[in-house]
């Protein structure tokens, strides 16, 4: 530590005169042995017993929000520090919204993570759970050509929640990663931002082919499901109202089109798709039924030889497990995904849980699978933040201590129906609850009111609130920003 | 376009009522041949003379905003399509203010740009000025490994301004460019702000080392000017603001330094400094004198041989001529800037002006040379927008053609005086003419205010001013955001 001591002595003594430097010099004296491959112990009779939750999404943070943290300390594993309010991921890649918008910071939904002593976020992937001795492995996320090695460490849990999402479905097609653009982060709508903004201007560029300048202005979506249709919604707003009048010089090159192996919006009711159907295609957004076979650079090939030459290509058919739950020596359910019994508890094992789209009922439960939906994930969140505290309160809160709490009522989840933005103001509402269910069934602007005010509602913080109608009333008035940082 | 019959085939056709998709379809046959190094050739009689701006900062949208447009097409050519408020780079890495608020897209400065059949914008870098034959060589900009091949084209000019800026120096420092960051572009404060937050988070890490703690916890900044000033106390603020309460575990180890070899501000009146110099101490800064002789990875070494851990280096020492500006073959200032005389004009050549950091007076007007400020860059776009217009309307506008207009009135530059925050609701106001001369200096709140005042007037659609305004607002409410996106 001599570079301190040489530091105090480069202080200019004529201007400086607070004493308080030398109180903040102080702490770095503090040194303490090397712990390289440390970690969290089993927590002590003293201490609470700790809810360790592996993944930030709708589950994993709904859950944190509902904990009671008098009873329990609460350990996040995440490689990312905030949830992604995802059904309004589509807005910010056209820049409706700001990212920041859309992203709500863990310590913000629950404040107890970042300054409880016991609580803690940790920006690492977990990459083994030894179920027998309670423990979970991990390694802390780095990036870049500065970053320090990779950290390896080890929490044990009382209670583990296992809420790791899933990872978008390729179907084994080859090229889908390395030209493909997902949307389920925020920074995949970074890239999208920033791809699309890039294609405009080099079109612009003298001497660009005309074929070229097709190619690279044309923005291919393939999967018509929520996601898909809420984008090509959002760019053909986009390109009606902002490319029009700032990209003049290109504007007659810039198309949309959906490729869908079934019918878009398959979930919805019957009605709802024709609507969409047309709003979308009355928008300019085409609408071709396909199969994807090969992604290339440049283009994609579908099943019948097709060739689709592509400027932008976004992903978008569903989830499945991801690599590392696929790897969890746990019970399955059908389909890859963990299994868990009527109150989320991973058979078999002590202690272990798990929600949203990285589980499953088994098989022995009798019941149907759940779709990979934020309002699955949102209500098992919830469901079990008041079950843990529920048998927190019994006395059940240690490791292997919750055997003879009784757990109450099972996880029942009732479908609350669905929205979908198309574009043009427009969105679609689907009360139904469930695919072959009567219901109310909603399309035009008054869905798209409903669907602007529910997500406002439900976009977590004040702060966030705030911004989104903010962004809302801006892009109404000034039009969406079209800098490219 | 085989696929495009193919496509059109594909379309559900029970669904697709709408004839619109023919139309834009048919968009699609329209090919010309192949142009691949292409360009913009010489203006003819029945086109406006064309103005060439090379560069998007302070003076080159300053001078694109005042150009008339009835008079002039005008092309910009530069490798981002928006201008950095620089004022408020530093707010953005702490997440005080947006990063999009401080971008202000080009064509929103001069909408000409994008809706003229003769204006352009082209994301590009000038590589090569032909100043016999009025042409700029310019190479399209491109980026990431499915980027398109960079685009060779010429643009040929009536009247060229040269403002493409300065770049940072580093005194030939081994080690800044691949350890340092800058803080002049937008990608910077990104990058600024996506390692504050790494580090803070890694440090949070079970059985991270207590000395690796205080070095990734330790944040750097060379350079006691504004830019380097303005940074600490904004960090210092969200140390003590955000950091103190949503990183409670590591609050202590976190702490700014700021180096610098001469004195902190030194363009500012001396009681100015004095009482900066307190209120950073005073606020947790600790300010070094000392000379950086090396940059490590993960250390800097000083002249004297301290070694100086760090975390996060941020470099704001000065600019200096960029590599183009000084390969271009035209009459130089002293210190390597592109020479300019009383009216900017790039004297020996015809038609070619530079504004901005990178020109300064040749010796023979006898002029001291301008500090590179945004300040001296508006002024000087304003004048040269202004003079433009002039000879565009005295029928000097194309090339060549300007030799008998009479000019009139010189450029002077008076200074307005400079502002700087320092963090905690404080900020300096020296409104001397130069450093010698006499004049109100005014330190604290009240000059906070001012300082805010003055920005919020000057950032230049009302769309930003708009969401400064509001993200001022809201971090005061909220605090600032943490989410690492």
């Amino acid at each position: 530590m001599s570079w301190l001591r040489h530091l105090s002595s480069k202080f200019s003594s004529t201007t400086i005169t607070s004493t308080r430097r030398f109180t903040s010099l102080s702490r770095f004296s503090t040194s303490t042995a090397p712990a390289r491959h440390a970690g969290l112990g089993p927590t002590q009779a003293h201490e609470k017993p700790r809810v360790v939750v592996l993944g930030s999404g709708w589950a994993g943070c709904r859950l944190m929000k509902g904990l009671d943290t008098a009873i329990y300390d609460v350990v996040c594993v995440s490689p990312r520090n905030h949830m992604v309010f995802t059904p309004l991921l589509a807005s910010t890649c056209v820049g409706t919204l700001e990212f920041r918008t859309v992203a709500e910071p863990i310590a913000r939904i629950q404040p107890a993570i970042s300054t409880e002593p016991g609580s803690y976020f940790f920006l690492a992937n977990c990459t083994a759970i030894d179920a027998d001795n309670h423990v979970v492995h991990c390694e802390s996320v780095t990036e870049g050509a500065q970053a320090p090695d990779p950290w390896r460490f080890t929490v044990s849990y009382d209670k583990l929640v296992i809420a790791l999402g899933a990872q978008p479905t390729t179907f084994g097609i080859h090229g889908v990663y390395e030209h493909a653009i997902f949307l389920r982060e925020v920074y995949h709508a970074q890239e999208i931002r920033r791809k699309l903004l890039l294609n405009l201007m080099m079109s612009d560029v003298p001497g660009i082919e005309e074929e070229e300048k097709q190619r690279l202005l044309h923005c291919v979506v393939v999967g018509g499901g929520p996601t898909g249709v809420e984008f090509s919604g959002e760019l053909s707003d986009f390109i009606v109202r902002d490319v029009r009048q700032r990209y003049a010089h290109v504007k007659d090159y810039i198309h949309v089109t959906l490729i869908e192996a079934n019918e878009i919006l398959s979930s919805f009711d019957v009605r709802l798709r024709q609507y969409a159907t047309n709003q979308l295609t009355k928008s300019g957004v085409r609408l071709v039924r396909g199969i994807v076979k090969d992604v290339e650079e440049k283009k994609i090939i579908l099943n019948d030889g097709t060739e689709v030459p592509y400027g932008l290509l976004v992903w978008s058919t569903g989830v499945g497990p991801s690599a590392i739950i696929r790897s969890l020596d746990l019970p399955k359910a059908p389909g890859g995904r963990i299994g868990i019994d009527e109150w989320l508890r991973v058979p078999t094992v002590e202690d272990i849980f798990s929600i949203g789209d990285c589980s499953g009922f088994v098989e022995s439960t009798g019941k149907t699978p759940l779709p990979a939906l934020a309002q699955v994930a949102e209500r098992q969140g919830k469901y079990l933040g008041i079950l843990l505290n529920k048998i927190g309160k019994a006395n059940g809160g240690r490791a292997n201590s919750a055997k003879d709490v009784d757990f109450g009522d099972q996880f029942v989840y009732k479908h609350m129906g669905s929205m979908a933005s198309i574009g043009s103001y427009k969105a679609l509402v689907d009360l139904r609850q469930n695919k072959e269910g009567k219901g109310l069934s909603l399309a035009g602007f008054v869905s798209w009111f409903i669907w602007r005010s529910a997500y406002l509602t439900r976009v977590i913080s004040w702060r966030n609130r705030f911004y989104v109608a903010i962004n809302w009333a801006t892009t109404l008035v000034f039009g969406r920003d079209i800098s490219r940082i």
